[in-house]
């Protein structure tokens, strides 16, 4: 039976992702070091495929531990794709320190390449980031748009992930779709902004403090459209070897303030939503952008909600969650 | 006195720009691993800058090396920039082992940025190159195109430097030049095609075998077009903060026939050409490209040489030099 691994498949995109691989027949082992993802994200996929539910601690920054890992799926059975969704998400934590998102968005990338040159595995998706595009200032983000200068280390550390992987299959990599996400909300969030704000409302149910002036306008995909958009490009034929996609609703996104108002008139909605100054909410945030999703449009796909939509499930879900628990995530 | 830091000084373009930089009334403090850089290159300029040229050998893909060489350089007097021309040349051996290029390439400007923000110097000129840009298949390569898909872990390694740099100069870079280096010919040679026929012709003066068909057609500059174009970007006043800039030749470039043609005549007439099949040399060879050096036209720029002229002097250069000694060098 085919294998596929999935490096950081027990965190918010992965654990979404895990249903649709498990419909075929399949296994699946999932490769996380648990820094954000979380075995107990695994239950439902466990539920319906569970001896089928391959489970690994591992870090992937390392080489070593990551061939361990993928000699392991071998003995499951043939490795056939593997799927890179292993990263550093706190965007001003890696501006701080860059080596953050060398070791957990780079080295893994560098790693996992290893792996599969030395084992012969040639397919991979890689979630990637509409952060490799800098702020190119409001213009419209197709995919083949330069100059790329990104403005985060994580951004930065995507666009170098992506760089090496287009670089391997000139070589010994058979294909690679390089998924460029937007900022994705859902369920069981891990970070990102509704679960910022939600937390915020936790500790002092009257008032939410937004960083900048609440203007930053975003495209938002729900993680059940990103699946979805993800299964189908994998699942289409004849694409060029190395396949750069961005993924994203076909709005132009809402704004921060909204995400605010959303937020606290589902949470607390006394709450007095307190903005600050400037376009950006911190150092590496792309105050506004547009993203063209021609070419997932032309291979055939369209998301079945736009970003508003999307957040308004996304705070909905954390609203009927006990506590307003994990709930939301961003990527990008 | 203010200070500079070449990294990578002692190598094939660092020793053609230490002479530049002597000129003015400053220390260089030249780190390198001799890797590829030797000592001796550096004669000529400790000959007029005696005093004022401080070398360290020191690894700088360690980002705890690195610091203390700065911390060294700060002693000598106040760093207000950083040449950042150490990388791995050998494009072939970084295709094999990716290691190769991801530490001398990369982590070297990992190391580098580290440094910089720790110390706070706040100016980069950055050796790119040409291999960001993979093969669009012979499109004009301006600065602004995209997609960026390098076919070779040189290049790879190259745009993440690119992508790391970038990102720094939204935190604590003050500006950064990223040259975008196009085939680079002159003496000392340490690497590139020239050198490598001339050391076939030494193996063996009846023949000469090519990799390829002959026809892959490339853009040279020679070295010391490179240096004064550096140099005049470095000088330039209210550039963008990051500045990716190719530059280059105006022409279309040389054949590798032409090369062979032109090495063979001056160093042994009566060897037999003999070319190989396919318009590609190894993997991750660009096999035809055409540059655009507009960009570098509006900030007052042209080259001496063209390519083909900047191929014949650097010939002419080996062939004056005792046994058909080092003269050569691409990187691109």
């Amino acid at each position: 039976m085919n294998v596929s691994i999935i490096a950081g498949g027990a965190g918010f995109v992965g654990c979404n992702l895990l249903p649709s691989l498990a419909a075929e027949d399949r296994h699946l082992v999932i490769l996380d070091n648990l820094c954000r993802g979380r075995e107990e994200y695994l239950y439902p996929v466990r539920k319906v495929a569970g001896d089928r539910v391959h489970f690994r601690n591992v870090d992937l920054s390392g080489p070593a531990g990551t061939l361990q890992a993928f000699e392991f799926a071998q003995r499951v059975g043939a490795v056939d794709e593997v799927w890179h969704l292993a990263a550093n998400s706190d965007i001003p934590a890696g501006v701080l320190d860059a080596s953050v998102d060398m070791r957990d968005t780079f080295m893994t990338t560098f790693s996992l390449l290893e792996a599969m040159k030395a084992l012969k595995v040639g397919t991979l998706h890689f979630a990637s980031s509409s952060a490799i595009y800098g702020d190119l200032d409001g213009v419209l983000l197709y995919e083949s748009i330069g100059p790329l200068l990104p403005i985060s280390n994580y951004g930065a550390m995507k666009l170098a992930s992506e760089a090496l992987i287009s670089a391997a299959t000139e070589s010994y990599l058979e294909h690679a779709n390089l998924f460029r996400f937007p900022n994705v909300v859902g369920a069981p969030a891990t970070h990102g902004v509704i679960l910022d704000f939600i937390n915020k409302l936790k500790r002092d149910s009257s008032r939410l403090d937004v960083l900048g002036d609440g203007t930053q306008q975003k495209a938002y995909l729900h993680v059940s459209d990103l699946v979805a958009a993800m299964m189908h490009i994998r699942n289409s034929r004849d694409l060029p070897k190395v396949f750069p996609i961005n993924i994203g609703p076909v709005d132009e996104g809402v704004t921060v303030r909204s995400i605010a108002e959303s937020v606290t008139q589902r949470v607390s909605p006394a709450a007095k939503i307190r903005y600050g100054t400037g376009n950006k909410g911190w150092v590496g945030d792309v105050p506004k952008f547009r993203y063209s999703v021609d070419r997932l449009r032309q291979i055939g796909w369209s998301p079945s909600r736009n970003s508003a939509d999307a957040v308004r499930h996304a705070v909905d879900q954390i609203a009927t969650q006990e506590g307003f628990g994990a709930a939301e995530a961003t990527n990008g």
